[in-house]
């Protein structure tokens, strides 16, 4: 950590480490700029608690048909992004292309997938119905009640916290210098009140600064904490707090699925995703509590009720671990990413539920504007400037 | 730990260091003899995942009177054991004497309770019907849906880990030495089998011997491992396997309980023991399932259930914990205390779910016959002799 009064200076300073910010920092380094990410806990973030699902299609809701175009440019990346991590680092990062199961636990809750179906159909998408019977095909402990379900081949998981460690090791072997510190405030030169100035680096939160003409900040749930930015985006991404379990096959049983498994058990979403190596993560709550991070014993109760009502054997599997999150959520629920306030300022925060597979796709939107490029259209609706917060001049 | 050759030696060798070798390596050093405590994880047995119950009452059941008796003698004396704990030590140890409101579901439920409390009042036992308003007038929390319950007010609780956390000072300070090693054989001299010798020390696992005269066994379930036992007592204690839960409340919230509560949610058993620092213990299950100490969803999702069928508060707690633990059985659930075998052994195990209820009246026992007086008449059931082994002349 730079003492204070230590002149330490970068060609961009990224504020959060979690998968957006280490995946920015890698791609910009491997860009040829000079990278400093500040983090307090690198890595320690709501980029662990998550389940890893590459997941747009049975994402995909009435009204976000926007966000459905930009998760699907993110799937369409994710790939080649991955290998290359995976090239770079030497580490597998646990992508799974079995495709999603979508089941409905009764008639309620399949009438509900249905027309959730036929609108992403409309969008063009791939679904497979399955009745009950084929269900179990796919995944034979699935219990004989569960009503039907949807095959979504196009929906994948990647392995959230390998992922997360090897971007690390990636962006560290592409030069990143990591400081473990938290960005306090983004510090302008010139214009009254910032907006119409540029940047010229960060304050950190115990002392010092770090001189950089770009910031990229990418702070999840805390983007809100970083002085600096404009008024307007202050208050914009709020924690919504997100509980899930990590199970685990116990010794010598062989695994209980091969797709993700995503229910709906009498109108309650549970999701539950498979490892290679024999892990079962199942999610998740959606809580509105700030930035609460217990694990409550009615959430584990309803999630493992949930899971046990579609897979019954996951009352045989091992409870390894309990674990709560703080997703980045904005109003609309999309993505902050973009330019905004003082020059050389760029946001790229509010993944809420999608930050593991926007997280290449966005790297590469981030990229563009570090370098004077345009990201991808794709990217147009997610602007800060819906917020109210002016876009700088490029 | 003794390097191999070197000669320790001692008065006693106790084997184990849950609360039954800990309480029983105090008095004997209290009483002048010079111990040595073998264990190779001091204090992080059964008795660390226990719930801490001092319930002889509640537990009473049909056809166990003799263990009743013994049962009732330890409860009476561990309040003044206690209270010599906290003196010699200076810490609490969380004794409660709110006493236990047994609560039963639904009409089943209760007509099994009521079959109990008569046969409890039989054996002298106090016993308070209660409708289901009083319970709640109790405790408030407690669902309007409960049938009814008894209130047992002579059965108390301790916090486990707080006291076996001091018995492990007061052993210290009382001049008890730790060998952190498992005592792998208890070794003889004289007489052709063992039986017919005495005690000449212990063999421990990792190299090395304590020479004593006198040698108490107190392994819980791995007792049966110990080899130099009579052949009898190797396979009569098998470990039964008991999950738990600790929650705690979140900051701010008053305490949802004052009683013990032992429920019957449709036949099946849970309790919820409150600590004066804001724990719940919630627990637990029976399982025949050898040496296995993995958390189950399976477990951890019944127990939340029944514990918020009966008291719903319960969802909004923290689930700080999930543990398991082996409570070392026997063929008729009572604890095997007394000599056995070469003369110079003596047994102090098999204490199932009751270890810390009885440890206080057990290490009695176990002084009066390491310093050759009789014990309680209480414990003439509960020799090593009722498995075939043969009891040592005094």
């Amino acid at each position: 950590m730079p003492a204070k009064g230590v002149a330490v200076t970068a060609d961009v300073v990224i504020a959060g480490g979690g998968v957006i910010g280490t995946a920015i920092a890698w791609r910009a380094a491997a860009a040829g700029l000079d990278v400093v990410l500040a983090d307090p806990a690198h890595g320690d973030g709501a980029s662990l608690v998550a389940a890893g699902m590459l997941a747009p299609v049975s994402e995909a809701l009435f009204g976000e048909g926007a966000l459905l175009r930009v998760n699907l440019l993110a799937l369409a990346r994710f790939p080649s992004f991955a290998a290359e991590l995976e090239q770079v680092t030497g580490h597998r990062v646990g992508l799974r292309r079995e495709g999603t199961l979508a089941v409905a636990y009764d008639a309620g809750d399949y009438a509900a997938l249905m027309r959730l179906t036929a609108f992403r159909r409309l969008a063009g998408l791939e679904a497979e119905e399955l009745d009950s019977r084929a269900c179990r095909k796919l995944e034979s402990f699935l219990t004989p009640d569960v009503h039907g379900g949807v095959l979504f081949p196009g929906d994948w998981s990647v392995d959230n916290r390998r992922y997360a460690a090897a971007l690390r090791e990636a962006a560290a072997a592409a030069g990143v210098r990591v400081v473990r510190d938290r960005v306090a405030a983004v510090l302008t030169a010139g214009g009254a009140d910032g907006a119409d100035g540029r940047v010229r680096g960060v304050a950190l939160a115990e002392g010092g600064e770090i001189g950089a003409a770009q910031v990229v900040v990418a702070a999840g749930s805390w983007s809100g904490a970083v002085d600096g930015l404009p008024a307007a985006l202050r208050s914009v991404v709020r924690p919504v707090k997100g509980q899930l379990l990590r199970l685990r096959h116990p010794d010598g049983m062989p695994p209980v699925l091969t797709h993700t498994i995503r229910a709906t058990v009498r109108g309650a979403d549970v999701y539950l995703v498979p490892r290679a190596d024999g892990e079962v993560v199942v999610g998740a709550t959606q809580e509105e509590r700030g930035p609460d991070l217990t694990v409550t014993a009615g959430a584990v109760h309803d999630l493992l009720h949930d899971a046990m009502s579609v897979l019954p054997v996951t009352s045989e599997l091992i409870l390894a671990e309990t674990c709560a999150g703080l997703r980045p959520g904005t109003p609309d629920n999309g993505p902050i990413v973009g330019e905004a306030g003082p020059g050389g300022l760029l946001l790229a925060t509010g993944h809420y539920r999608n930050g593991i597979l926007m997280s290449a796709a966005t790297a590469d939107a981030a990229v563009a504007c570090l370098t004077g490029q345009a990201p991808a259209p794709e990217w147009e609706p997610f602007g800060p400037g819906r917020f109210g917060a002016g876009e700088a001049a490029r």
